[in-house]
């Protein structure tokens, strides 16, 4: 069972970052900009406010506090965060990607829209996301602003989320084994998390041992996060017999509880939980809202 | 006829450059890469390493000299706008796009590869300029690869290259007004174009006016480069009755040559050469490269 707290939380921290979402995907331009495109603004939006979790920006706010940093400029740096997500989705949910109609019970924003009207989408988001952060608004130091853009570039690039998927898509053809399985992992789906768990020691200025922490705690619950997808994965597909679930497995892309099985899974989770709580306890009582996110990842059911 | 140092420096810019790009796509991952999955890379060489001209990394090149600017730092940057310059391309190329089979003589990233591939190849370079611009390897101050990673970041995206691709599309359903053909070149191509002359003042550490002199520049003679292109196309158009050139025109996209006609393109071109003559005239002999560029770009035959 969630604490309550950590659902408040977790509410709290998706409220506030969609208002900024809201506000920097808004109808009007900021200074200097000379037009944005009525189209392409309307596909954005249908591809970043559908009623996500936010997990990652939560992620960045609550890293944030732990060093009592400034809450304004780890929103906007979540928000960023959540545009890198957002554009990811956007073309994963592609024809030539994954080939998915439906996100969230809502069209995807080709079917939306046209694929033109996606790709774009999706690049621009992805190039918003370091306006957004290198943009004097976000109120940190040049030094805190540019580290922050240097990092999420390569969680989010060729070594990072889009490599993962390149990798992801050769797995269709080429089955990797447990490492291979590993790797693309981290890479697609851990790197970004890892990103977000770490962003607050930069925003808030806390020491490189900080920092590194918080980076580990982020492989860590990135982990929990991918097992925890992957058995929910499995039991679905154990009871609909391999509809619209068990995609992953049908599509012959080994995952590690397919690999190992759920009991391996439950067990490696909890394994996982306990590793975050040690990484953690140095900040005491200050941490109980990550802890718990670590818990919240392992038990998943969505 | 074009000046011969103007030609070795276009030449030498060029190959510098490539050098450079080279460098950054090479097999050798940096340090903290996990993985550079190979079929990507490839993907990516394949967009990037195609005999472009690098005409905007010579812009930054070209514009950091004229302050004696640091000449590693203007290459590495130059870089990074030509990954932004062919991510576009490569998205550009795509079946939803304008599906193009070929680009330089070479088939595109897509026929070379597959579209998966050529949509996490653009995704990764767009990336990958960040970085490059961040990493601590281009030696510039944080304060200066911050401006330039906001002013990069506008120039690609919404209010930029992106939203100008945006309305390209729109175009052909619903052609533009002339205030509306200019605001979609002045996006869609002319925005990387500005980058890359201004670029120069902000690595060089030059003053706010000469940074604004020189965006006019790059303003004027992107208008010359677009003016070109569509002359180009008109004439192409005429000779060979429409085949292959005369794309735009025989999309119902309107341009400015094709409202006034070729006389008239004629004519502003010459007086955009003489306003980007006159906008350099503060810098005397060292800003004779740029002047040239500016009578290169308006004589362009290819």
């Amino acid at each position: 069972m969630t604490a309550p707290f950590f659902t408040d939380r977790l509410d709290d921290a998706r409220a506030r970052v969609e208002a900024c979402l809201e506000a920097l995907l808004g109808p009007d331009p900021r200074a200097g900009e000379t037009a944005r495109p009525p189209t392409l603004m309307a596909a954005i939006r249908h591809g970043v406010l559908n009623g996500g979790k936010r997990f990652r920006p939560f992620l960045v706010i609550e890293s944030t506090r732990l060093f009592d940093g400034p809450e304004e400029a780890a929103l906007r740096v979540g928000a960023a965060l959540e545009c890198i997500h957002c554009y990811s989705l956007i073309h994963d949910d592609l024809p030539a990607m994954d080939d998915d109609d439906l996100r969230r019970g809502r069209p995807t924003v080709h079917k939306a829209y046209d694929e033109a009207s996606a790709i774009l989408a999706g690049d621009s988001l992805l190039t918003l996301a370091f306006d957004i952060i290198a943009d004097d608004e976000t109120a940190l130091s040049p030094e805190a602003r540019l580290r922050l853009v240097a990092a999420l570039s390569r969680a989010a690039g060729i070594g990072g989320m889009a490599g993962g998927q390149a990798l992801d898509l050769a797995a269709e053809k080429s089955p990797p084994d447990e490492d291979g399985i590993i790797t693309l992992q981290a890479m697609k789906t851990g790197a970004l998390i890892r990103f977000g768990a770490e962003a607050g020691a930069v925003i808030a200025g806390a020491g490189e041992d900080e920092r590194r922490r918080l980076h580990h705690y982020g492989a860590v619950i990135g982990l929990a996060f991918q097992l925890a997808d992957d058995l929910l994965d499995l039991t679905a597909d154990a009871e609909t017999m391999g509809k619209a679930t068990g995609k992953d497995a049908g599509r012959g892309k080994g995952t590690l509880v397919a690999l190992h099985g759920p009991e391996w899974a439950e067990r490696r989770l909890g394994e996982l939980v306990a590793e975050a709580e040690s990484l953690l306890s140095p900040f005491g009582a200050k941490a109980e809202t990550l802890v718990e996110a670590a818990h919240f990842v392992a038990r998943r059911k969505n």
